[in-house]
């Protein structure tokens, strides 16, 4: 007994938080893995283990810069760089925990350090760097032999957006789209409907995961793709309906995009020896 | 704050568990369907609610038998009668909890009172009742133009086993196998092979669900119908390998089906006040 977690989701993107303040824990990948399987353990799409910056090896150089680092860790148990929902989550636990005041915030990551602004309670909003067009202009994905021009856009890592009418018409989406040219480590592809000004819904298939309730960085790649359309070059705040929820997308003067969402907490406990192991 | 949960498994069929001894929750429909969703709650197959039969109006005409009521909810939040992974968990949680010693206990269920034998630690076993074979001898499962004879098996719940020379003959069961003659409520359908003396292998279709990682009373009418074809009237104890795990089916003198199986505790927590809403 005596391993504490916090279970959260941002837009139905969900993960198991685990306070390892003093970094004492060895989180194995069998163990990540273990802990979010959805029938033998808690399950979540990943754990975001809390860690002072200083205390842990491989983000001590970060510490002069932010007090706290995000070790995210897919489902599968590898490491990963950043996560667009994940650190909303994230930063609601800090606020919630009393480990940090509500305000402007800066959260160390396999990606560098970001900068959170989250309330007393509410939604909260992370800087998402900067999102870059990389072409080419013909990217095409195609769905069942169906076949659709893309934009491709780079948010630190690759996405595709196609643009429909319906968001059915991408069909079951239960094989990846092919995309052409198809970047060396894979993308994501977002299919994006416009609802009104402003404002678009979107299905994502998340390379290596399949389609998936919600991606912060696919919401921001249909935001800029979207407002590029609309007004290039111009800052703008976009409402993005993804499966799991509602996120709010904008771009400012400098080029960063900001996604703006819901961090819920859901639950606080121990997990039981059992399922442990050693972890110490 | 301040509902408590135990998260738990037998053979990866999944429950929260709410301790609620004196009967003070008002578990809607909805609120069971929010515990138990997968990202956005808790996650798992149902919900088990702990309280004292005294104290429950619908039970406490069992009070005299049983001191502890199951009350079982599918993740639909729809009431169900038994379950014989789930009152496996509860038995281990009432012995891990204190609130009762381990040995030979009885257990108060919509279904009339369950016998359960429970350890200090290590497998349960719960008296699962009679199975009976309900006819008619020519049942007949369809699934992707295949046709296989079945054998009917009532164990308070209808069932139709098929026996297959490999469990992936059945295919994706991505739909409901066609039954004829279908029972009026519909009916769970086992594919079972042979993987030695007194030991098969199942993968079972539950009806309204569809394939699961196990089912208690699929586990029971796999066997019993295994047993008749091997040696008719004998009491046996087989192996049961279901996806989820390995249970064991014994048939008694008496004709009674006794379940054995892991039970296992994965967390112990309380739920955060945005996921409740109002439950008193």
């Amino acid at each position: 007994m005596g391993v504490a977690f916090v279970k959260g989701h941002g837009t139905e993107n969900d993960f198991v938080l685990l306070p390892d303040l003093d970094a004492t824990l060895h989180l194995s990948a069998e163990l990540v893995a273990r802990l979010c399987d959805r029938r033998a353990g808690l399950g979540a799409d990943g754990v975001l283990r809390v860690v002072r910056t200083a205390d842990e090896p491989e983000a001590r150089h970060l510490a002069a810069e932010a007090e706290w680092f995000m070790d995210y860790r897919n489902a599968d148990g590898s490491a990963v760089e950043m996560c667009g929902n994940g650190i909303r989550v994230f930063a609601r636990y800090l606020v919630e925990a009393g480990l940090t005041e509500p305000g402007e915030l800066a959260i160390a990551t396999r990606d560098g350090v970001k900068q959170v602004r989250v309330g007393a309670s509410g939604d909260v909003t992370v800087d998402m760097g900067v999102a870059r067009f990389p072409g080419p202009d013909d990217v095409k994905v195609t769905v069942d032999r169906r076949v659709w021009p893309a934009v491709a856009v780079d948010m630190g890592n690759p996405h595709a957006v196609v643009f429909l009418d319906e968001l059915d018409e991408a069909g079951a989406l239960l094989d990846a789209p092919l995309v052409d040219p198809t970047p060396p480590d894979g993308v994501n592809v977002e299919f994006v409907v416009r609802r009104g000004d402003a404002h678009v819904a979107m299905r994502v298939h998340e390379r290596g995961v399949g389609e998936t309730r919600s991606c912060g960085t696919g919401a921001c790649a249909a935001m800029v793709a979207s407002a590029r359309r609309a007004a290039p070059d111009t800052p703008a705040t976009y409402t993005v309906d993804v499966p799991g929820g509602r996120l709010t997308v904008s771009t400012r003067e400098d080029g960063h995009v900001e996604l703006t969402g819901p961090a819920v907490l859901v639950a606080v406990g121990e997990f039981a020896g059992d399922l442990l192991g050693s972890v110490g």
